[in-house]
């Protein structure tokens, strides 16, 4: 069978492409998605994910992640965990209880202990620098410092046809204390089935819950629908009902894959970038242009795009 | 537009009762829910939903709610709060923002009381002697504490035509410290939609999470399915995955209502009881055959049940 990873944004390239090279070895998704969303966690210029995420109001780092397997459809998730290494091997630990496999705050950190997971001290210089900027540019002139954040997230399919599915943010920027996204729930931040595919979601996790969207691109394609389709399907509804009833909607992004190997991706914001890796496509970067009349398009990333890329998240942050 | 109030088990009838009262003089689901599940939040012999519900392995009671409105989709949701009288009120008034709308742990607490919530020790000398008792029995001769355990969640159809659905619990008996089930998450443990229809779940948890059962039925619903037929095709679906996929399904049991007030139930378990209260129908207490050959039957619980069951939760807790 032809393995696959696909996942959101640029920031998972690293990681999906040292991952495939266990897939190509008979490696299973499991262990790709947990090493890849790894990677994405120990860089810390990545500032929405694992170390040097960004903090919460009480510049605080809180992460959230899950992890769940196709066949099975175990899950483990975690929210709102506060300074271990990487959660997304908590979360694919939990994964393995039938009990107590969502674990929350004090709890979290308290069972990540016992288990001897890594802690550290995952608030950066860089991370609070950003959070003081952003203190004196919203919340000390009392306006809402709420803004769209990147979760990563990461769907396999192996050569076996096991499929998995992993997630992993700090959440909202300056989100209050013990806020969870979408990202550790079921249905909305992930979901997979090996029988039929998978799904992963980043955006306004408050908005994305509103509408399971991964869920629902998962049973989009049981129906029958190519992940392309569902993923435009699925997206473009929700952004209208949402735009509907509440008068606006959140940022929404998607990734889809299903067990045969086609991907498709659906965003209702400019310049949401993915990441894909498989037998016969080297890793590689795409960005979104929004979606239109019910279609999403993308481009491989341009050199420019890329390098800009960089120097953007290695750029000083300066207090102006 | 008839008005219609089902709920999750027997613990629930004092609560629609009363809020049935609201509905009928033109009050509205989300004021109605509300003061159903407060009622039975308040009862301190309902051990697995607010005042008086079970603790977790550290003798600590641990709350999950959630609240959501059919007309906007706003979600308000806790996890593991502690020690506040009554969560589903916490849950709406969450649900009224637009960020930051699922809290868990500390923050959660953190949130309540700074919005003047009433703070009370949720554990009851009764909920205690459950708690001595069930470790003397399982964990301290090695066994596992875990068993099913009951979340109270209720929908609503007002004579507008608006469409709420709540759930409240104290979540599995012995579970982890910050073990969140599916009762606050979107899609799993309820979900609703103003112009097709809600359902909530009870069981474990940690099961109906790996099939979002409540979107799935509302889902289906959309489709054309009546509720009866929704519930069934859902919670038969769902059962036979999980035993072929790991050979064992946790409970699964709900209930589903679309706007124009038609309703049904489903269940994987013998004794399943719900409550039911409506413009054309007095309140009503319902005992449920699991579900055989796809279909769930129900009869009126006879006065021997209902006799049984308060002797049943008022019984002294021994030692033997």
């Amino acid at each position: 069978m032809k393995w696959v990873m696909i996942a959101t944004w640029r920031m998972a390239i690293e990681g999906i492409t040292e991952a495939a090279e266990d897939l190509k070895n008979d490696g299973y998704s499991g262990e790709a998605v947990e090493k890849a969303i790894k990677i994405v966690e120990d860089f810390p210029y990545y500032k929405s994910v694992g170390y040097g995420g960004l903090p919460n109001e009480n510049c605080q780092v809180e992460l959230d992640a899950a992890y769940m397997d196709g066949d099975t459809l175990s899950i483990g998730a975690i929210g709102g965990i506060t300074d271990f290494k990487n959660p997304i091997s908590i979360a694919k630990k939990l994964s393995k209880e039938r009990f107590n496999c969502f674990l929350v705050g004090a709890g979290a950190d308290e069972y990540a202990k016992k288990e001897g997971f890594h802690r550290i001290n995952m608030l950066t210089d860089r991370a609070k620098r950003y959070y003081e900027k952003r203190k004196r540019k919203t919340v000390d002139k009392g306006l809402s410092p709420y803004d769209g954040h990147d979760t990563v997230g990461i769907i396999s399919v192996d050569k076996a046809g096991k499929m998995v599915v992993g997630t992993s943010t700090s959440g909202l920027f300056m989100k209050k204390k013990g806020r969870v996204g979408d990202s550790p729930i079921s249905g909305s931040g992930f979901y997979v089935d090996s029988e039929v595919g998978g799904a992963t979601a980043t955006g306004l996790g408050e908005d994305l819950m509103k509408g399971c969207i991964s869920y629902e691109i998962v049973r989009l394609m049981k129906d029958g629908l190519q992940p392309q389709e569902a993923a435009d399907k699925a997206v473009s509804e929700l952004n209208e009902k949402l735009i509907k009833r509440r008068g606006k909607s959140g940022d929404i992004s998607i990734v889809a894959l299903n067990n045969k190997g086609e991907w498709g991706v659906s965003t209702n914001i400019e310049g949401f970038s993915f990441s894909v890796v498989s037998e016969d496509e080297k890793p590689m970067v795409y960005v979104c242009n929004k979606i239109k009349h019910g279609k999403t398009t993308y481009d491989v990333a341009s050199e420019q795009w890329l390098e800009a890329y960089l120097n953007r998240i290695k750029s000083p942050i300066t207090f102006d």
